[in-house]
């Protein structure tokens, strides 16, 4: 009972976000992320709701291997006048096989009457009748108990009738929820007090943060003895969004020294957060707590000299301590420990060669600035830091053109693409075309053609994934573009990225590194 | 005494940001807003540190009006071991000619000691001196004591004695200042609770983000007893920013029933926000709490069914008292309920046809299904709409074929984009080729070319964000393409979306779309 828990829902409350649409493919790679951040729960959807969380869960016992973290599924009360055991909202919330049920009920009193449509009793009905029957099957039961704060105001005696009501019938937990998040912290530290009070359940906090305070609500209850917290990465979510579960933990373990994930994980937050926003495609906040781009960067001046001195009169924390690192003008030492250590990783040495590795710091830096990022393309990285440390870049096959051509009969009809590649390899010029649905296939269609004589290895690789990002969007059409591919083959996966103005060069950029890495790490020596 | 100061430093700790750069025009535009929103007192920057900021106090003398505020130049203490009256640097402040000079000075005696390299007691005679030194020149002094939280939580008795001699020397407020971002609220309460039991003096509290606490901070400190808040418009600074005062206003007005401002000025806070981020340039951060385009904006099918019977019971408050209004997202999630009540705010009453409302729900369920989305698309939803409501679609030219090439001499030099549309518009065939970086830039710029004639309406419009996201990535490049397109005019800007296996296909579309809602808003009649 006295231990957190740190429950994410990212993947339900979190994709209620604007703009934010997840696969199931998507749900599954971030629910493996949370996995290694060390949340305590996640919280997958609500199977019946939507085909695409039912998906989620069925993948899921197959598709996701978890360590960490327990599955829950959402779903909400049984409807009114009906029985739990036969309500296929209920129903579905057993097929997802999961060994935590969450619930979401009312607890405000005029929501129950104008939004439910029902009278307060059978309200409390549903509560006693739906958890039960999820408990009788042998599930662990957790409620969300809506608008909390709100209904509290209103008639605490109805909100603690839920609260009691929910708790005799065998929830461990109860999650007072700030839904529409206009609390500030002295209410929720009062309301929070008063409740635990007259009970003796487990309660949770659900903040959002249309005040700007769901992170200090968060921890206001705690401090007042909620022992679970709700939240999401990067705290997406509907509105303002959710309480940030990267801050929360970062400040309930930095700050209030209660360890709530081992540190090796929080170590891994920055990595994890960024390999999230991958995935959401939502670009990462950069004034984000700890984890964000400018959170431990200094403009030069006042700080500068001071910060030579002793980091710390100027750091609120050591930014190591969730893998961010300090930036400033004045230290171009900054980020060769973190390059050494990632070299050492893949198998180079680099802390007895100071000019390679800042030479590589400096070559890294300098495709940074043109948006190259390396955090989700280690096997590009491992190219470039070999190139640097034998000091010759390793081609399989020498280049010569390639074109693609897209055209429509109408705009009604299907596009084709059709990609020609000009090379040579094994001593042989090839001139070969592929088609495809779209660019990248048709150069991918090509590409393999073209060196399937030479290379005939690379009939193990399968591209897996594929992501675009716009960068510099904000000039319109003349922006940036930015490809990461993940191939996979019977040994593993690996991510490789490409950068130009024109997604074709991106993408062929991407592919030639995937194909390169890949025939690398089988053995493969060049034939040219 | 009583009433609260709101003292804005946006032009001088907010341009700390990274990224952002203030010409001496924006600052003046920017205070001119800040005056308008009705802040007290608005801090210019630093004269005689850098020429920018003493040209800014020379203009600010003939260019700025305020009508509210007080302009406040800041500095720091004379430099140890002299003499204020002698100091450049404290005289470039008197020539400054505001009424409020506001001082930084040190109060963490390890600061004094490693940073200011000076001794403990010459830190407090350089502030004595330059206090009573600018009061006797007849300025308000007000003083930034810096780090003052970390400082006092390391020596207590010298963070106090630095309040008493500023206090004693004549300075009206002592700002703690939380520098490095670091402390949570309960910390904050009891820190300014401790300093006023030792001070009469007026307390000042500056909050910095790195908690993500910034907010509930300052609160914090009020609440305490302070009467003097610092913030920044947007929560623009250095690392995570400082606190946004705009969130800070509104909490303390409508949640907290302090009269800050006159209500009038908080209903135009999302215009002034928004015109504030157009001349800094820096993207409005859509999940801003009560100013962000997504503050009142709702998903969930769930909330829309009860949002029509009563908006209150899913709003923390009325978004049109900070100048906001609710918005209804189409989703996969959302039924008929959320569907309507779109089309009512765009002008469309579908209430009264329940066959309509049922056809567009099943169209866009569909369309979602195949990976569109129109949360973020409005425009294209309208057009959408229009077409269930009116029978017919709107079409401005008819297309007969579009080609892009995209070819590169080697995978080393930059790709050539070449686009070819052959189309017919106001009874005449027309082709027209354009060229770009990429595709889609050279898709837009050829079809711009090729509707010059008809439509010389276009030339306003402006491409000003571009999105892509690759769905059902993990089928690797045989994935549908989503494209999103912003686009402006002098009016406003508008969203539109295409989905296509092929990303220039799916571009075609988002760009056929923002043309034809572009030209329908202007009233333009198709010439066919």
């Amino acid at each position: 009972m006295s231990e957190l828990h740190v429950y994410d829902t990212t993947l339900r409350d979190g994709a209620q976000q604007e703009g934010l649409n997840l696969s199931v493919a998507d749900k599954l790679a971030i629910a493996a992320y949370l996995d290694e951040l060390g949340v305590g729960f996640i919280e997958g959807g609500w199977p019946g709701a939507n085909p695409k969380d039912t998906e989620f869960f069925e993948r899921a016992r197959t598709e996701l291997q978890l360590q960490n973290a327990t599955l829950a599924a959402f779903g909400s009360t049984r409807r009114a006048n009906a029985v739990a055991a036969d309500d296929p909202q209920v129903r579905a919330l057993l097929d997802a096989q999961t060994d935590v049920v969450t619930l979401v009920a009312k607890s405000h009193s005029r929501h129950v009457t104008q939004a439910l449509r029902t009278t307060p009793e059978e309200n409390l009905a549903m509560i006693e009748d739906t958890v039960s029957f999820l408990v009788r099957e042998g599930r662990s039961v957790f409620l969300d108990a809506e608008h909390f704060f709100d209904g509290y105001r209103t008639d605490p005696a109805y909100a603690m009738e839920v609260v009691h009501t929910a708790a005799a019938a065998g929830a461990e937990v109860i999650a007072l929820c700030d839904t529409n998040g206009g609390m500030l912290p002295p209410q929720v530290t009062d309301v929070v007090g008063a409740v635990l009070d007259g009970t003796q359940a487990r309660l949770g906090i659900h903040c959002h943060n249309d005040t700007g305070c769901a992170v200090a609500n968060s921890l206001a209850a705690i401090r007042a003895g909620a022992s679970h917290v709700q939240g999401t990465i990067n705290g997406y979510g509907e509105r303002t969004g959710n309480a940030d579960l990267v801050t929360v933990v970062s400040n309930l373990q930095l700050k209030l020294g209660q360890q709530v994930v081992a540190p090796e994980r929080l170590n891994r937050a920055l990595h994890l957060s960024h390999a999230i926003s991958e995935v959401t495609n939502i670009v990462p906040y950069g004034r984000q707590p700890y984890v964000g781009a400018s959170a431990f960067a200094h403009k030069a001046g006042l700080h500068a000299s001071a910060l030579k001195v002793d980091p710390d009169l100027y750091q609120h924390t050591d930014p190591a301590l969730v893998g961010n690192s300090m930036r400033t003008l004045v230290s171009d030492m900054a980020g060769r420990a973190s390059i050494e250590l990632k070299a050492k990783e893949l198998g180079y040495d680099l802390t007895h060669d100071p000019d390679l590795a800042a030479r590589t710091v400096k070559r890294v830096k300098d495709l940074e600035q043109q948006g190259w990022t390396f955090d989700a393309a280690d096997a590009t990285f491992e190219l470039l830091l070999r190139e640097e440390v034998t000091g010759e870049s390793l081609e399989y096959f020498d280049t010569e053109t390639w074109r693609v051509i897209m055209d429509s009969a109408s705009d009604k009809g299907p596009a084709l693409s059709e990609a020609t590649v000009k090379l040579s390899a094994a001593g042989r010029r090839v001139v070969a075309t592929g088609e495809g649905n779209g660019p990248v296939n048709a150069l991918d269609h090509a590409l393999r053609e073209a060196l399937a004589g030479a290379y005939p290895e690379l009939a193990a690789f399968e591209l897996i994934d594929f992501r675009v990002r716009i960068l510099d969007a904000a000039r319109g059409t003349d922006a940036t573009t930015r490809v990461l591919i993940e191939t996979s083959d019977e040994n593993g996966s690996w991510q490789t990225i490409g950068v130009a103005p024109n997604i074709v060069h991106a993408s062929w950029l991407a592919l030639v590194d995937s194909f390169t890495y890949g025939l690398l790490k089988r053995g493969v020596e060049p034939r040219t």
